[in-house]
């Protein structure tokens, strides 16, 4: 399997704690990769990198040699900071240049390759630690004072250039706001199956704070050991369940954000018609509009019943199919994720001729055998097989190995990358009726790209992440042979055809990875309503006057020309 | 029982065609009541007015005799209209006096009474008959140009002040928009299960049109024959499903709104991280914003299995509690809906000293016998007792009776207010570990304001008209007897008195009625973030900078002094 990418969110029966997650340690004693994915010390082994090595080598029919060393703090120049912490909020801020490069980028490929090549032009001037709601708030007022850009972080594992400070010369300086320090459950209801947590806690925090009262949030992105509840909500986070709750929006049930205008506090509602949703305003609005500092969300009872099952079939076409009639059956499976030939055989489950649908349920009620059985009688109606799944739980088999390749995917960036190996992903959603014509179309338009960019074939395949009655969400991950020198010129072209591609097509631009900087260019500027775009840029000049927060994500701010930045500038 | 209202949306297992349905005929031919629910001809026989008039003189112990009758075109003498339509659109304009009076109002308790009391000071100056989403278009740009505020309408069945055109004197007029005419199902997707279907369609006509394909939009308001796809849309309806998909809001898959910089129509997508939701924007936007001229919709196979059960529990705090595990429990039941004791009396459905739960489960794809099974054993645990429903389908015994007057309700008005009779209800949402307290205060400051606005005791009784897992939405109903020289008087004290206990005690003021101006002043006003309110009025004058949309509704429009107006002015 090519290199898998970060925010590959939603593979599926996750629990937490992860194999190689640091679990109850408290994440702000580990020490963060300043470039890759995970702490220092997280990673594959040198056995395993060698396999990949020789494994791609022997693919693309070269030698491999990686031709740059993981980049140190000393090997960077950064420009000095051009804003200083105010007296009074001083302690909360740091400007050393381990910070400001941590801070610099998030974990998109483009955002690797800059670092292997030791290209920070536009770090954070400052990095802050807020430790409270009131902290953003003074640290909002003092950004405004000081005409500075104010950057959110949660993880920092945008793969979109979600959080990255190059913000132009229109402001004074770019401030990164990282909640690190905000990361507890602050109160548990337990009859409304509810918790206020704080926008900077990591998913395994999150998990271990609330196992003794019998609770899980059960949002498992692939990004889950590394990444925050405010980022999930900001970003419009894909999880654990492939099926009606799929996104982190319905778990939602309040949020706090910071605003430059203030704090905003909504209702615990368990459910509102009271004008649109306030939250639903803050839920994908990618810290253009405030910090989200805290949110109750909704949790669920830890499962004790479990059924899953391996499903393979000969026919793809029958096989989306089959999805299709359990997405529409009502049964709502919380695993079911459909994975092409190729796909099942990098992963080691299959041999490609295959492709592999993983289904599951659970609840923490009833046993789960009569919506298993139903459940497969669909799937053998369109041909599938799951006798080779029978009696084994979610972790072993063709499932298991699966589930083991996509938690370590995100890990073999950092080897692939110095060796000019061109890894990613985009995922997206189309309705049944296009899906089809969609996905033929987006395969052979990806391969073309790969080739026509790199000179080389490479590969591209397609799994479900997420399933709706009303259509899939494909999930495109492709990899191809790069040159060193043009590494990122490469990456854009082919990143640039594939979102035209999709948007073109009908589809999304992103189904859960966010848009971010990276995303605007060929989707999501052609793809959101211009008439949305106005109100939302209204909306936001409404509560946040001066265009401080995160510039250059999803809008540009009224008055400032932000332009193409990032990884995406020409 | 009491008079009951217009849009107590949701009772339960409504089948369209409703018994007094006017069915398949094209509702264009039928002609509306211009004071009272439905068509001419539709309504209580004298025999069943009869009925209730003694039952109701008996329960207040004074002789009851009507006041007034009901209104007649001829009985009013309106201002002129203080606007022309343009020559190039004047077949799609109405001035006359029926229409002008039919679009003066909604369908809530004070709007009976000023239409009973022939108060009608601001009526439309015109009302306009759109046939397609261009005639929108270009409707809007007339009001723009003559300075006119623009009232959509759908149905008109709004109990909140959502249609009336109310305006104050900084408009040169106002001008309803009639979606009447755009009611037609313009694409079926039969894979994806999703209709383009117009604003203008009725509950019926929608139904009748999708049933050859086998599909249903199964979205069953208590509304339903009298209100719109656009309608349901503007005002996040509550419908059929008890749980899961209550709102109409999960059930839209994209819109198209005609707003007054142009219009806004998003993509079809099964999901999307895209940024905040455009259609989540125009979701609850009760008109403000634009005209929401059509949509798609995500349909459902048309049920073939059904199961369904009445609950009866002697213990009201345990059959909250089996409700909070039924709703926590992933079975997600299509009909859960908690009716306490008195109102399950009042309705012929029990002696008075149980309260009722009416269960049920239906699916297009399986037999439901596993869920029902695990279900009745919840409700067991909590001392449920099914016995009395076993064999019986929901269209007999308690669940049976307590379905056909939820049907009657509306039609009960236009007999009671004559006679002075006040009857309304306030609905809400509260998470489970509230309840309680929430339930106690509210009903107990219900009656005592009843008391106090009256002279005389009324009643107040609640059922849950849909459920969460984290709490449910409560539906009190109440009735008194007011003066009929104060009747309009009377109903607001109460009115203001009930929305501001509910938001006091951390309620919504509405779970599915919407907002209206009904709703602001003790409600909405004191409950949505002030900076959220920012946002929105933001998001409104990027898309309408003249604020002509729907003045008074939700906010106030920037550089507009509307005030409170209508039912709600002092």
């Amino acid at each position: 399997m090519g290199p898998n990418t970060e925010h590959a969110r939603g593979f599926g029966a996750l629990d937490a704690p992860l194999s190689c997650a640091v679990g109850e340690v408290r994440v702000t004693e580990a020490r963060r990769k300043l470039c890759g994915w995970g702490y220092e010390g997280q990673g594959l082994t040198a056995a395993e990198a060698d396999v990949f090595r020789d494994r791609t080598a022997k693919r693309f029919g070269v030698p491999l040699e990686p031709r740059a060393t993981a980049p140190q703090v000393a090997d960077f120049d950064l420009r000095p900071p051009r804003l200083a912490p105010p007296a009074s909020l001083e302690a909360l801020f740091r400007d050393d240049p381990y910070e400001r490069l941590l801070h610099a980028y998030g974990k998109s490929f483009p955002d690797a390759v800059r670092m292997f090549r030791r290209e920070v032009p536009e770090p954070p001037d400052l990095v802050a630690y807020p430790e409270t709601t009131d902290d953003v708030v003074r640290i909002l007022d003092w950004a405004g004072d000081a005409g500075a850009a104010v950057i959110p972080f949660g993880g920092g594992s945008s793969v979109v250039g979600g959080v990255e400070p190059a913000v132009g010369d229109s402001y004074a300086g770019a401030v990164t706001i990282d909640l690190l320090k905000l990361d507890k459950v602050l109160e548990v209801d337990r009859a409304s199956r509810a918790a206020r947590i704080q926008g900077g806690a990591r998913g395994p925090h999150i998990e271990a704070q609330l196992r003794e009262y019998g609770l899980t949030l059960r949002h498992f992105p692939q990004s889950f050991e590394h990444s925050t509840l405010g980022g999930w909500i900001a970003t419009r986070s894909g999880g654990h369940f492939a099926s009606l709750y799929t996104h982190i929006d319905d778990f939602v049930e309040a949020t706090t954000t910071v605003t430059p205008q203030g704090v905003m506090e909504t209702r615990r509602l368990p459910g509102s018609g009271a004008g649109p949703s306030p939250d639903r305003m803050v839920i994908g609005s990618e810290g253009i509009l405030g910090v989200i500092t805290e949110a109750w969300m909704r949790l669920q009872d830890r499962p004790t019943h479990r059924g899953s099952a391996a499903v393979h079939f000969a026919d793809y076409a029958k096989a989306a199919e089959a999805v299709r009639m359990l997405a529409q059956s009502g049964l709502y499976p919380s695993n079911c994720r459909l994975i092409d030939a190729q796909e099942t055989a990098t992963a080691g489950a299959g041999d490609g001729s295959t492709s592999l649908l993983v289904l599951g349920f659970e609840s923490a009620d009833h046993p789960v055998d009569a919506w298993m059985k139903r459940a497969l009688e669909l799937t053998a109606d369109c041909g599938g097989d799951h006798s080779a799944s029978a009696g084994r739980s979610h972790r072993e088999g063709a499932a298991g190995a699966w589930r083991d390749a996509f938690i370590k995917g995100p890990y073999f960036r950092e080897v692939g990358v110095p060796m000019g190996v061109i890894g990613d992903t985009f995922e997206t959603a189309i309705t049944w009726d296009r899906f089809a014509d969609f996905h033929a179309r987006i395969m052979a338009r990806t391969a073309e790209i790969l080739e026509q960019a790199t000179g080389r074939p490479g590969s591209v395949t397609c799994r479900f992440t997420h399933v709706y009655p009303d259509g899939p969400a494909p999930y495109f991950t492709f990899s191809a042979l790069g040159d060193w020198e043009r590494l990122a010129g490469q990456w854009r072209e082919i990143k640039l055809a594939a979102n035209e591609a999709v948007v073109d097509a009908g589809g999304t631009v992103t189904h859960h990875h966010a848009v971010g900087r990276d995303h605007r260019p060929a989707g999501y500027d052609r793809q959101r309503p211009g008439v949305f775009a106005q109100a939302l840029a209204g909306a936001k000049a409404a509560v946040d006057p001066d265009g401080l927060m995160n510039p250059g994500v999803l809008i540009d701010p009224q008055g400032r020309d932000v332009g193409v930045t990032g990884a995406m500038a020409p």
